[in-house]
């Protein structure tokens, strides 16, 4: 089959489908997302070798010892953890120390014509829900997963730094609670995208000083810093991006304010899928193109460039 | 009266006696404790000026609107809040942006014969406690401050990084919890003071990495990145010392393992209060010396040696 492979370069290479173990599915995917931290392991991110991809929906078509998903369009998680660590055994699943990760760490990803998951990692797509929402649903329940480790409600102030991919989809996640949302971006025209759900703001404007909880979800150093100054005593910073650099943290504002630096990754796909079922969150209009498979070099390339929304690879065509 | 006054340099100095408004008191200081915010500040920390300390015990010598606690033996809390503003109405009275700071910020200290405090800052010194003991109960009550913000209890297990003045005196007061306690430093001689309430690590030796919470008490950077890499995922780096330079936070290590970190600062006298008249925390091994305030400069030179626990000062002398 054909697979987006990164060893050296990223390149379109023939490889043997995938076998999957029985516990597994194979799953015929429709789409497979270009995300932030495929374009870091380009750069040397995690040190990740293989086929890349772990944004995706589509079709089981083999699963040999859950035959019933057998045709069912799905999404998958894409933490594989041991189930018998130290951290397995006390629930942490998603942090399991031998854990594999579709895409990343481990486990061949699902920018080819198949990947295969654990039958338990798979949820089942509502039927009206499109393939280019559908794809979102892995970095949207990211998002949501702020609202497994903080109360976020209509009384909560949040204040999100970054107005790419992810900051968007956060804002669209964390809308869903009632939240007071500021959005702080560099463009008017993303930023235009939620305006109907958040207070926007470009920079150099003058941004409350008091929000509950701060995100940053820029990528940069200076992102991270604006949102720890925003932040209330007391408060936490919701930090989402995996920077290469270490985040520099003022220890003063730490302590004398007692601020909480909180990092944040994989999340809930249930919240996800309801949300986008539901129409409350809609991510269709970040999509800016959807390549065939055979032209991913291409999708990267613009997926690359400053200032691109989402890039979708169709790997059946 | 005599009082040790830092403006360009520190220096003992015959200032006029402190006039209280009718809701203060007047403290006859018995003890005053210098610690590293007081060194922090004369290498020019929060630009403070005036008379320094925050750490103290005293006998009340006058309250015009609260004569009942004429003569009674007081240790003070030292944030003094405007109690008007928009933190001070939702309860954030500690980071009130109005605050004053008994010997840190717009209040004199305690370094003087007699300091000044609002009557609903002052604790009554139980009987048997002595002052050399009382005169912890502040940076003792900053230690307790964790166990408000995080739950720790005999199946937490908590390792702090640093056996200084700070370091010590979480740890015995984090003991009290029953916690599974580990304390990681560089000088046998003072990890022995803890050696009957913590399993105790000298640099070198291996730590386990599976921590539910770290502290850094060291004050440096690295000691920092030490309790950041042996938290184990979801778990929490806390972080009590006011360093000058930027902490570097390994974004990676903070997102995919999805660590808090969470600064902590001023803490409840209460608990601090009992457990020092219970005896459970007995801080009294760390005082190194007592000088009379007239030798105030020596004892500042003494404080400040690398490696010095604690340093008292007896301002009636």
């Amino acid at each position: 089959m054909r697979a987006l492979v990164f060893d050296d370069a990223l390149h379109l290479a023939e490889v043997k489908p995938p076998v999957p173990e029985p516990h597994e599915a194979v799953v015929r995917v429709h789409r497979a997302g270009i995300c932030g931290t495929d374009l870091a392991i380009l750069r040397g991110y995690g040190d990740v070798r293989g086929i890349l991809g772990h944004e995706f929906v589509g079709e089981v078509v083999e699963a040999e010892m859950a035959p019933q998903w057998l045709g069912r369009r799905v999404v998958g998680e894409i933490n594989v953890a041991c189930g018998r660590c130290d951290r397995c055994r006390i629930g942490l699943t998603n942090h399991c120390s031998r854990r594999e990760v579709v895409g990343v760490r481990g486990r061949a990803g699902a920018m080819a014509e198949e990947v295969v998951v654990p039958v338990e990692n798979l949820h089942e797509v509502p039927e009206a829900l499109d393939d280019d929402a559908a794809v979102f649903v892995e970095p949207i329940a990211a998002a949501f997963r702020i609202t497994e480790q903080l109360a976020i409600g209509p009384a909560t102030r949040v204040g999100i730094w970054g107005d790419g991919r992810l900051g968007l989809l956060i804002s669209m996640a964390l809308a869903t609670t009632g939240c007071e949302l500021t959005m702080v971006g560099r463009h008017p025209s993303k930023l235009e995208l939620v305006r109907s759900i958040a207070t926007i703001r470009t920079s150099g404007e003058v941004v409350r000083t008091d929000f509950d909880v701060t995100i940053d979800a820029t990528g940069r150093a200076s992102g991270f810093e604006a949102a720890l100054a925003h932040v209330q005593p007391r408060g936490t910073v919701v930090v989402k991006s995996t920077l290469a650099d270490p985040l520099p943290i003022d220890p003063t504002r730490l302590v004398v304010d007692e601020v909480t630096v909180l990092g944040s990754r994989c999340g809930p796909f249930e919240p996800a899928l309801q949300a986008l079922a539901e129409g409350t969150v809609d991510p269709r209009p970040l999509v800016e193109m959807v390549y065939p498979l055979s032209h991913g070099l291409e999708a990267f390339a613009h997926a690359a460039r400053p200032g691109t929304l989402k890039v979708l690879l169709d790997p059946r065509r």
